[in-house]
C-alpha cells in the first residue's frame, strides 16, 4: 500500500498544483474586478510543459503571473550533483506566482509550491513571502500568522524554522536587508511523501487566505508620485534579488528554462536611483526597519 | 630602467584614468548642455576609494556614472585562485562608464578601463560596447572603426580578437542575442607594460570620438511613446545582462564592493512585459537581426 501511494504522488501532486493554479488565479480575478487572466500553454523540448496565466494592466494588479508547470527529463551531472535521489531521470511539478499590485500600498506577494522526484528520492519545496512598500503592523501580523496556523496544523517545529529559512533566503547581501517582512521558506522535506502533500495541499489553500485581506484593507488608501517613485525604486530590490540569488531564477535561466515564464517575476517597471536617501522619520526611511529579520509574532503589540 | 619603468606603471595607469574621467566627464557635460555632474568621494574599508560622479535628468542623458576607483588590499583565496600572479596583496585602479541617454534614438554606451597587479604580476582591461535600441548602420560602422584605428595603431591583431571577445562576453544566452551591437573587450593584457598602457591610454582618449558623433547625429530625431516603451523593454535586458553575467558587477556585490558605485550601470527605469512581441516589418522587430555576432567592417554596405 505504501508503494501504491508513493508512486502515485507525483501525479496527485501535479493534480494539486493544477487545480491550486486555477483556484488562486480565479481569486486574484475575483480581487481585481477589471481584468482577465491570458493564458500561454507552451511545452518543453527537453519533456513536459506548462500553462503561464498573466493578468496585466488591472484595476489592482499591474501584472499578476501564476505559472504551473510539469517536466520530466535528464539532469545535466553538475546539476544531478546538488539534488537528492539517484540516476539522471527526474521528474518536477509545481505552481509558482509573483503579484506586482498598481498601489504601493499594497505588498508585492511571491509564492511557490512544487514536488521533485529523482530515482527513489521525492521531495517537496515551498513557501510564500511578503514585500511591502509602506508596511503595516497588522498586515505583517496576518500574514505570517496565517503560514503559522497552516504550519501548526502539521507540525509545531514548521512554522520556527520555516520563517528562519525565509529570512536566510530572501536576503540581498549587497543591500544588507531582506527582500520583505519574510513568511515561510522549505526545501527538501522528504518525511513521507503522504504527509508532505497535505501539508503543501493545505499550505497551497491558505495563499489567498493570507494575501487578499492585506490587498482589501490597502488597495482604497491614497497614493500619489511620491509613493509610485518609492515602490518603483524598492521593485529594483526585488529585481537584484531575482537576478542576482534566487536559485529557481538563475538556475532555470541558465539551463535552457522557458526564459518569459521564468523572468514573469519581474516587475512590470523598476527604477535605479544613485544613492537615494529619505529624511529620517518619513515613511520610506522607516521600511529599513522592516527589512531584518524579526520575530513578529513574538514582539510585544 | 626597466625595472623603475615597471614599478612606476600602476601610479601612471592610476594618473591617467582620474585625468580620463575629468576629461570624459567635461565632454559629456558639453554634450548634454544642460545638466552638471556632481561627486561623490568614497573611501573602501578594506584600503583605496573612489570618486562617483553621476548626472541625473539632463538634456541628454537620463543618468550618465562616470566611475574612477583605486583600491587596495588582500584578495579572498578563491578569488586569488582565479587571477595571475602570486601572494595575497593586489592593487586596481580604473575608470568605468555607463551613459543612459533620454532619447530612445540615441544607444546607451558603456566603457571601462583598468590595470591590476598581484605579486609580479601586472595587467590591464577594458573595452566598450554599444547598446542602441533603433540602430543606424552608419553609427554602429562609426563605433567599429574608430577602436579598430585605435587597436591598429598598436597591434592588428587587436581589433578582430577584442571585437570577437566583446561579442562573447556581452551575451544573454537566455535570450539567445548579444546585449548590443559590441565594440571591444579585452582582459588579461600584460605584453609589456609600458606598450600596454600606452595602448590604455590611446583607448580611453578615443571614447568620445566613438561615441559622441553618434549622439549629434541622433539627438534631434523624434521619438514618441512608443519608441520609449521599446527602450525601457530594452533596458531591462540591460539590467538582466549585469545582474546575471557580468562578472565585474557580480563579483563586485559578492565581495562587499560599493553597491551604489556598482549598480550605477543600472537604467534610472525599465520595463518588463510576458513574451513582447512585435510586428514583422517593425523598427522594434528589426532589432534582432543586430544582436548577433557580426562582422560590421566586411559586410556589404
Amino acid at each position: 500500500v505504501a508503494y501504491f501511494a508513493a508512486v502515485d504522488i507525483p501525479a496527485r501532486a501535479d493534480e494539486l498544483f493544477r487545480s491550486l493554479q486555477s483556484q488562486i488565479c480565479a481569486g486574484l480575478e475575483a480581487a481585481d474586478g477589471a481584468a482577465r487572466f491570458v493564458e500561454d500553454a507552451w511545452e518543453r523540448p527537453g519533456g513536459g510543459g506548462g500553462l503561464t496565466r498573466v493578468l496585466t494592466e488591472g484595476a489592482l494588479f499591474e501584472r499578476a503571473g501564476v505559472n504551473s508547470s510539469t517536466v520530466h527529463g535528464e539532469l545535466k551531472p553538475d546539476f544531478a550533483a546538488q539534488l537528492p535521489g539517484d540516476g539522471a531521470r527526474f521528474f518536477a511539478c509545481g505552481v509558482s506566482l509573483v503579484l506586482h499590485p498598481r498601489s504601493p500600498r499594497v505588498p508585492t506577494v511571491h509564492a511557490n509550491f512544487r514536488c521533485l522526484q529523482r530515482g527513489a528520492a521525492l521531495w517537496f519545496g515551498g513557501g510564500a513571502d511578503l514585500t511591502p512598500y509602506y508596511p503595516v503592523r497588522e498586515d505583517v501580523l496576518h500574514f505570517h500568522r496565517t503560514w503559522k496556523a497552516v504550519c501548526d496544523r502539521h507540525d509545531p517545529e514548521f512554522y520556527p524554522r520555516f520563517k528562519a529559512w525565509c529570512d536566510r533566503y530572501f536576503y540581498l547581501p549587497h543591500r544588507r536587508e531582506t527582500r520583505g517582512v519574510g513568511g515561510i521558506f522549505f526545501d527538501d522535506l522528504r518525511r513521507d511523501p503522504e504527509r508532505d502533500l497535505a501539508f503543501v495541499a493545505d499550505a497551497g489553500a491558505a495563499f489567498l487566505d493570507a494575501y487578499l485581506p492585506i490587498v482589501e484593507r490597502r488597495r482604497g488608501e491614497p497614493w500619489g508620485e511620491r509613493e509610485r517613485a518609492f515602490q518603483l525604486l524598492r521593485r529594483g530590490r526585488y529585481v537584484e534579488f531575482n537576478l542576482l540569488y534566487d536559485r529557481g531564477t538563475t538556475f532555470g535561466l541558465k539551463t535552457d528554462g522557458r526564459t518569459e515564464s521564468i523572468l514573469m517575476s519581474m516587475p512590470p517597471l523598476a527604477r535605479w536611483e544613485y544613492d537615494a536617501r529619505f529624511p529620517p522619520g518619513s515613511e520610506e526611511a522607516a521600511l529599513a526597519d522592516w527589512l531584518r529579520p524579526r520575530d513578529w509574532l513574538d514582539e510585544p503589540a
